[in-house]
């Protein structure tokens, strides 16, 4: 194989040059098709003239005449722009006459995926700026490219993501409502017990057909939606996608409004989420956006934009819905990504105040407290009352966790509809003679929170103050763990508020007319969702639903104490139900690791690990991806075991196929893998969008079924700098780099020789599928 | 060398031995004063038996006897806890009777930190859980040790660094205004011109004052502050640890209370900051605190803590106080920081709130808008408002910068004196005959946001409402870069809030009476603020400081505007000040490299650069210590070139003490490098207690001078697993993993073979020593 090493001398000498002028046209990419392929990417251009140069040298010694085709790939000023041309020039047998034609004509809207891998922007492109001063500098931070057309298309897609999702959030809304109202117009116009009857067999008929969605159309959409956001924003995108899916959207659309609507207590700020996050995902397929998607960094920052946008739009509440994003959904964040979920979030809740002050649905109203009602004495009860809603907080949870233990236990393959129906029956059955049950959320709250006397109060007096928090407690933690689309954090806004008014009048009865409930009130539904959730947010929440910000030292003061009382029990509830589903979640180790375990002990030893040589052929390689269909990336070593690199296979699936178009016109047998210094390709990169799918999914498919007749060259760009530690590093170091770094896999290296690969499943939580939860 | 090639044999047995049983003891270390010191830490007790017998085996090749020192660390469960126990045993020429006594008796309070360099808590130690549920298990996020003692003490530090600060600043603030008074008193006793010269005599004497204490006591103070915790807070702890020092807190405050008393119209956030922060660091001096100190991490996240904390008590704002230092200083943010954050603000604000409810001192005033003022209409205007606002900000960035950049061209070596003298003499010459300009702006600021006309409010008439924010605007850009301390925040505020009314009221003259002007105060004074400082969080700071969030929507519109626009023409205020100042800053690539540059590029290779091999002898050690002041961390490679691993300037000069207090008992000259597995010892763990210093400053001092003629042997424990890259990286991958992993080098590697290294000041901006802005 001399070319290989031809090749590999060329890189080094290109990199060994140092950059200077010529800062137009920054690298390329060749590809021919001569006797072997060369395809490098090279980070200066200013290397490109020595690249030609060792490259025509490379054909000199090569015996045999043929076309060398050339990919370029330019680097426009200090951002990664995929141009590509694709020129073909004669290579006659005299090698100074090969026609180089460099073209620097922008293919704006990239025409196959497959030019573009090697130049996909890695994670940390968007990391802060390298640019200096000048136009949009300072988005150049976020904005891997920097250019004005560029931030215009991402303010347009937040924007516009914002818009849609708060239209179709308000849309799920509007229907539960008139499903709300069908069924209370139905079991009126009857009356009496067959209008009891017709009430419990309309809700149950509706939950049903919520779970039937769900079971039809997608199981993903199933539960909250957060902690399958949760997952994909920890690093998991690539094995979540399917949760993303247009299908997904309407199963969880569909099951929300048959499950509010049949009366079961469930709240839609966690479909929300969901269904923003899918409204994000497929705005990527628009043409026009076509480039946000390439860039994974800013990937993750829409998703958790989507996150906030579909909070914000359920509440009104962009700031609440972007801290509670952070909160809920990271485990560090990146400042730059805060302005782009307050852009969108912003959006959804204009259109949000917009839609929600027509009397079509139930808004929050404001509250009016006078603000020196909060003396400084009753920060002692705000606290106790803080505390005790963290410990309540704490058992709910507890709650929700052995009732699916419980179920799945002892009725592990119990129906789906045999399970709705019982609880949807239970609902309904409770709802009708106690009407305040039916009521919507956020009427109730709106009755708490209202700073008039309890009798004064539209729908509460002691037994209805007594009754609802108790059996809303029972009831919602019965729903959650349901198979159907589920969210938690209204209905904790109810609990809450419920026992803070009960403690407010207690008090009340106790200190006299100096306390205010409805205060309490709204100190409990903020205290009690923050023991639920674990999230401080829940205090800016309220304040942004309220539109009041004077009692911002007491909600604080017992937000805080709610979090540190509750975490003193368990995990939070987002937490839970992710351990609960089995989800792939990064910030969890696995349970059969220590942190002081070190690489050697959970590494796979390489003799047993998939990896490639330089001279494989492609039915070798063929045959490794068919062995191993779940993994993303594999090591190339030298016949020495040196580690060269690592190459995935998106690329190589996509190489296959160049390589079948290619093979008309060669039939040359020779394979190099070349050492490139490609952007991340050893990171999961992942086909985004659904017709270019990759990974275990759809690799076999993607391989063509003809390639082992195929006989011609095959060429993998690897990237050279994969993730590289010794045996002697712990798996708290392991772990951290995952967290941070997202890598899909880790090398083990002994004195430059791989010895060993470490796949996140052997260090993260999880890994495996997601259970069906019925 | 025999005894290397033992011990890692050792090292290598032990570690390929997998995890059981024995929990309680799970690591220790010994050493030996043998022919060789031994001395290893390994991950798990379970290996200590293997060690043990391993340590036998190597004394029974080593010829002659001696007595074998050893020191036990222990490993508590999950989390490191540096527990020591030193014990002698007397190592007869039977090796097989050497006595180890195991002791886990607990030294709660380490005695010395030298026992304890190699078990220090990594960065990411507090990174998420890798604790099961029980008692505060979340907290085992935020805590490495996660007990519940650590958490109080950890909850202490927070609470007593809130109320603390926030009682300091008040201080400050009630001096200020001491000041203020004084010199209103003493030119109204006499009045007319004598008056007048008095006012400009006392004015520029106080500001001369404070400039004075700067230059003698620590110029560390000059400025606001914030530049400064941005650098430490991106990883540059250890080079501006001196920004930390006490006798900045004393000129700090001196010097603020001399400017604002003297009439200079600066803020007192940024140094609040400042401020806050050196309290926190000098409670880490306090017994009670020091276990906390001693994590980097938790570090880092009480000092971002302490930055909420002087916001929050300037304003009294906790919310916004910890938005707004998430977004200035942070790049990314570990969102377990946040409730620590929270924590302390909150404090800080609940004395905020006690003590400025006092009349003592000027405070923020609540507005009191109808929530019905906000039409739809109106939000184009505030938009329009907050787009302009950004364009003023950025050219108020412009002239500051501009001003400091003429000054320095002009005139480099004019005295401090001169400038201030005349900066203060132009501030008290305008203050006199325009006393709105000598208004707190405290004062000015609650009249300007006033929802009555204009010729109700206090102080303002058309003439004022002119030429208050335009001489505000001049006076404060020449201010701003003086050698003195001065915040931008509050004048930023006034001078937003003086156009933002200006504005209102031009809006009311073409549209009546359905404009508030008070209310486009409001929204100016966060739009020109967001615009200087790109920091959206503003607008939670605004909302708390006028305790109304009715204004949420266009308040965020316009700040978010500003802070685009403003991006448009140049960075935030404060990294144009990291620029000017010549400070260390992260996410800053250095000016001469392109993210495109390889590691090969900037490399410095290993021929040139310190290094030790595993027998190099203590004279040698000492001379390259003292070559290479500035360097924290030197690698270790063997005969054949193989990156062992990089050991720390912290360990080498702590043991070179430890050599010279055994060296009366041994005088044998061999010298051992021992491999261990170590935590962070490659990455810049500092002195953090200034009695115990390290680095550039004191390492001379640090080194025996006596070492020379000592020819005790020296062992040095090292980091195996250091950040490895290939000579292919990529800049931008080098500069992403200095951001996000904080390392001091980076090793580049070619087939196992140290090639080169990268220090922090190869890749980014700023890495030399501050200069003198005067």
């Amino acid at each position: 194989m001399p070319s290989t090493s031809i090749v590999t001398r060329l890189i080094k000498r290109c990199a060994g040059e140092t950059d200077s002028g010529d800062e137009e046209n920054r690298a390329c990419a060749t590809r021919g098709s001569q006797q072997c392929f060369y395809y490098f990417l090279l980070g200066a251009f200013s290397r490109t003239s020595l690249a030609f140069a060792t490259l025509q040298q490379a054909f000199m010694t090569t015996p045999s005449p043929g076309t060398l085709e050339v990919d370029f790939a330019f680097l426009d000023g200090a951002d990664i722009v995929p141009y590509t041309a694709a020129r073909t020039g004669a290579i006659t047998e005299e090698p100074t006459n090969v026609a180089l034609n460099v073209s620097n004509e922008r293919e704006d809207a990239p025409s196959s995926t497959e030019n573009h891998v090697g130049c996909r922007n890695r994670w940390y492109d968007s990391l802060p700026s390298y640019r200096g001063r000048g136009i949009f500098s300072a988005f150049a931070h976020c904005t891997p490219r920097g250019s004005l057309r560029y931030l215009l298309r991402l303010v347009c897609f937040l924007t516009l993501l914002g818009v849609t999702a708060a239209l179709f959030i308000f849309i799920v809304d509007l229907s539960v409502h008139g499903l709300e109202k069908l069924r209370n117009l139905i079991s009126s116009v009857t009356g009496g017990a067959l209008g009891y009857v017709l009430y419990v067999l309309t809700g149950v008929t509706l939950c049903l057909l919520s779970t039937f969605w769900c079971a039809v159309l997608s199981k993903e959409a199933e539960g909250s939606g957060l902690p399958q956001m949760k997952s994909i924003l920890s690093g998991f995108y690539d094995r979540m996608k399917k949760s993303l899916e247009l299908r997904v959207l309407f199963a969880k659309s569909l099951g929300l409004v048959c499950a509010i609507g049949g009366g079961l207590p469930v709240g839609w700020e966690g479909p929300n989420v969901h269904i923003s996050c899918i409204i994000a995902h497929q705005f990527y397929r628009i043409h026009f956006f076509r480039d946000l998607c390439t860039d994974r960094a800013l990937r993750l920052q829409t998703l958790a934009a989507a996150c906030a946008v579909g909070l914000a739009s359920s509440f009104g509440a962009p700031l609440g819905g972007v801290l509670y994003s952070i909160e809920t959904i990271a485990s560090f964040y990146l400042v730059q990504a805060f302005w782009k979920g307050i852009l969108s979030a912003l959006s959804g809740a204009i259109v949000y105040e917009l839609l929600y002050t027509t009397p079509l649905v139930e808004a929050f109203e404001g509250t009016s407290f006078d603000p020196s009602d909060v003396s400084r004495t009753q920060i002692l009860l705000y606290a106790a009352l803080g505390a005790s809603m963290g410990a309540l907080g704490a058992l709910f949870i507890r709650c929700v966790r052995s009732i699916y233990e419980l179920r799945m236990k002892h009725y592990p393959g119990s129906s789906r509809y045999i399970l709705v129906g019982g609880v949807a029956f239970l609902a309904a059955a409770v709802q009708y003679p106690f009407r305040l049950f039916a009521l919507d959320p956020r009427a109730a709250i709106n009755d708490l929170f209202k700073a008039v006397p309890l009798h004064m109060t539209d729908h509460f007096g002691w037994a209805e103050l007594i009754l609802l928090p108790l059996a809303k407690f029972v009831l919602v933690a019965l729903s959650i763990g349901l198979p159907l689309p589920a969210g938690v954090f209204v209905p904790s806004f109810l609990i809450g508020a419920g026992f803070g008014r009960l403690y407010g009048e207690l008090m009340r009865i106790i200190f006299g007319d100096v306390i205010i409930p409805g205060s309490y009130a709204v100190v409990g539904a903020a205290a009690f969702t923050a023991g639920v959730t674990r999230a401080i947010s829940c205090a800016v929440i309220i304040f942004e639903v309220t539109g009041q910000i004077r009692h911002l030292v007491p909600v604080l003061i017992s937000v805080l104490l709610a979090v540190i009382v509750g975490n003193a029990f368990n995990r939070s509830l987002y937490e839970t139900l992710v351990l609960m589903k089995h989800l792939p979640y990064m910030p969890i180790l696995r349970r059969d690791r220590t942190p002081e375990m070190t690489a050697q002990d959970i590494m796979h030893r390489i003799e047993s690990e998939p990896h490639f040589c330089p001279d494989a052929d492609p039915s070798h390689i063929k045959s490794v991806l068919d062995k191993f269909p779940s993994r993303l990336v594999f090591p190339v070593v030298d016949s020495n075991g040196f580690l060269l690199g690592a190459v995935s296979r998106r690329v190589i699936v996509s190489r296959l196929h160049g390589v079948l178009r290619d093979s008309a016109e060669s039939t040359v047998e020779q394979n190099v893998f070349v050492l490139l210094d490609v952007a991340d390709l050893s990171e999961n990169i992942e086909g985004l969008v659904d017709e270019t799918p990759s990974g275990e999914h759809s690799s076999k498919g993607k391989v063509p079924a003809n390639l082992q007749e195929s006989s011609a060259s095959i060429v993998l760009p690897c990237d050279v700098s994969p993730i590289i530690v010794t045996s002697y590093s712990l798996v708290r170091q392991l772990h951290f780099l995952f967290v941070m770094l997202m890598p899909s896999m880790i090398y083990v290296t002994e004195q430059g020789k791989l010895i060993g690969t470490i796949e996140r499943e052997d260090v993260v939580y999880g890994c495996r599928e997601t259970n069906d939860i019925s």
